[in-house]
């Protein structure tokens, strides 16, 4: 049984194993792949170099597919380049699609070169559908015969080696188009004469290669097989997409949305290299920094108000804040409705109406809290009232972004999970400022 | 095939159907039960309950079991009394588990009325687990033969109906303690007389009731098998956790991550009534006006300051803004890092140590630059300075609160996907304004 990895790690920085060889072949041989990858993302740089070069060439392969890019490129940039011709001897076309982003060009080359002619043509077709589509994901080992074949056909077939997930044969006409698909346990009950069309299952969903690849994996992991056949525009069956790599794309895809929203993406290293990682970030700091100082314009606004009324100045991020919370709060329902499909123009305008009541009730009861608040604490009652109309307008105003910023974002085919949150909290804070900071130059001068 | 929601959504929100009856009927017969809970999901209030009456009783029940809890509520409220013993006609305990929350009591009487002694047992055994542990999820439908069975025996109990996602036979011993698991495609190419365990898989991973559902979960995506056998703490198998429920899942915990970094669950509803979302969400918004409150109390320290240099409060949201958003970075990072395992004691002092060169490269960049623009803007060579400073203090403070708060909440048990934004965003709210409010008296009173 897998060690835990919490232990694994804690053997391999703390314990100090690793350095040597052969204590590193023998604590990572019972290990799963998926451990030992996860293990190498875990571990900083430097132990994780000497991890690596301890793996079994055999097992390198593996293990990089399972990784993430960023920190599987800090492994590839160190490997010799005279260990790939092995490290790549048993490469297939789906594994060689899993590394593509992450290799250097010569490197893709000496890989393509260690294909078969099979595989090489399975890669190329890939390599047509972008890796947004699932296409780009199918995988070839199927069980297939023609739609005329009999059960004892299929007996034959199954005695050899059969494809992990693969619970079905899919059966194709003559232009090998996909025509049924039945459940090889099936057969276990069946006449050898019967022809297997006779037991396919009905309501069978095909995939199209050019299908979005979540809303595919979600179908997938939805349909009660272990794969789903995946055709062309002319219902040629290309290959299957099977459960286990439809809930590896919704893992990322999840894993991309979180990450999105602090602007990074799911290759992150968690020990990626200082200079790589700073900058990695800093694009989305200086994003951040112009909404900054778009909304410090704003209150320079009102440089004179703040200069007679400085208690407007401490509660400022007070109006921000609220405004940028009950925001993100609905933008965060809307960008997940979206991702699923659940919000769409037909039902905006319900949405937006109920999220104008949540903000306007939410809004009336926290605007009179703070309102009192602030009254009792400077002991003035304009003030009170000018923060408890800014607040109530900021969080109505951000009802409006969090439903709005969202879907227009995503009707210009911009991911909302990574951009909504800084346009919102842009819109909020200068709402909020410009509110506050008018309403207190009206009332408070 | 199953029409793609957004249309369906139309038809019924756009479209006015959905008014009588038989044209419901008509236009969800085709449909899958997850798109029907779905589309309930996706519609307003008022065309939700109608469509739900006009779903057949006979589907009513898998329609609920596949939807969130709080729209589902909605429909549990709305259904007379007098429909649920047909609902629950062929309810298992499964489906009652998967309602639990949702039913009030006597509803949850009618069910486990329903079930038979056998499914009921289930049920007790189950509700022993949390829902956080993987015993709460068994499925019950097996393959099962006693250890030293033949081939002939597993070729009979194939011959009858297989539960879904169910590709093994579990051997087991006198005691019922998990021995064994045959790939069920085995038997194709074995003899009828051999034994069973011959053909067992090798290192196969067992599940304990009480591990945590998440890890169990991917354990199972991993496995490459259909499923993992689930045993007690003494090996006797209770069931087992098939691949689709794995990445149910595994779609629920990162609904709960991506949800609660609004200070949301997984279950909100897209039209939950006004009064039920506003009460949700007013507990989040409390939790950081209190936040917003202690940073203004800070800022409040400073007032004297501020009357006299009102710069000061024109650029305050920027160094809030840029601590709260480097800091993020890093939490968003360590918390997925918490969440898979990869982040613990033993990697922590490494992972401070180039979170810390991280910030304190993008703190030195960006300080720099917003020094100069502020210089620039106020013509200010001291308030340049004051913010530069501020700006590096406030984004190397951040680094250290990004990986020590997700890494203490989750010590504590408390989920940091959940506090840790808000936690950091006042540590860096805190520090970003004492710094530079501090450093202005110091250099420009």
């Amino acid at each position: 049984m897998a060690e835990p990895l919490p232990d694994l790690i804690e053997e391999f920085v703390t314990d100090g194993m690793g350095d040597d060889p052969a204590s590193i072949l023998t604590a990572l041989s019972g290990q799963d792949t998926v451990y030992i990858a996860s293990l190498l993302e875990s571990l900083p740089l430097e132990r994780r170099l000497v991890v690596w070069e301890g793996i079994p060439r055999d097992r390198k392969l593996s293990v990089l597919v399972e990784m993430r890019s960023d920190p599987r490129e800090i492994l590839i940039d160190a490997t010799p380049h005279n260990e790939w011709a092995s490290i790549f001897a048993d490469i297939d076309a789906e594994d060689l699609l899993e590394l593509l982003d992450s290799l250097p060009t010569r490197l893709v080359d000496v890989a393509y070169e260690a294909l078969d002619s099979q595989e090489r043509k399975y890669f190329r077709e890939a390599t047509q559908f972008p890796d947004e589509q699932v296409g780009h994901w199918v995988s070839h080992e199927l069980l297939v015969l023609p739609a005329n074949a009999k059960v004892k056909e299929g007996l034959r077939l199954l005695r050899r080696d059969i494809p992990q997930h693969c619970d079905s044969i899919y059966l194709v006409n003559r232009s090998g188009q996909f025509t049924a698909l039945v459940k090889i346990h099936r057969l276990f009950a069946a006449q050898e004469h019967s022809s297997l069309i006779s037991m396919a299952e009905e309501n069978v969903t095909m995939l199209v290669g050019t299908d979005e690849s979540t809303a595919a994996s979600l179908q997938v992991q939805r349909s009660g097989l272990s794969s789903l056949p995946v055709v062309d525009e002319s219902n040629k069956l290309i290959g299957r997409l099977d459960i286990a790599s439809a809930s590896e794309l919704m893992n990322e895809f999840y894993e991309r949305q979180v990450m999105a929203s602090a602007g990074m993406d799911e290759d992150e290293d968690l020990f990626s290299p200082v200079a790589k990682s700073a900058r990695n970030r800093a694009l989305w700091l200086g994003i951040n920094l112009l909404t900054a100082f778009l909304a410090s314009w704003f209150i320079g606004l009102f440089e004179a108000t703040l200069q007679q009324v400085v208690a407007l100045a401490v509660l400022m991020p007070v109006v921000a804040s609220m405004g940028g919370i009950a925001g993100s709060q609905t933008l965060t329902l809307i960008v997940r409705g979206l991702a699923l499909g659940q919000v769409t123009p037909a039902n905006l305008r319900a949405l937006m109406m109920k999220e104008l009541k949540v903000g306007g009730l939410n809004g009336v009861i926290w605007a009179l809290v703070i309102g009192i608040v602030a009254y009792f604490w400077f002991a003035d009652a304009l003030l009170g009232m000018v923060i408890c109309l800014a607040i109530l307008f900021n969080i109505v105003a951000a009802a409006l972004a969090g439903v709005f910023v969202p879907f227009i974002l995503d009707r210009l085919k911009i991911d909302p999970a990574l951009s909504g949150s800084v346009i919102l909290t842009t819109v909020t804070d200068i709402v909020g400022f410009v509110a506050f900071l008018g309403l207190g130059t009206l009332f408070l001068l």
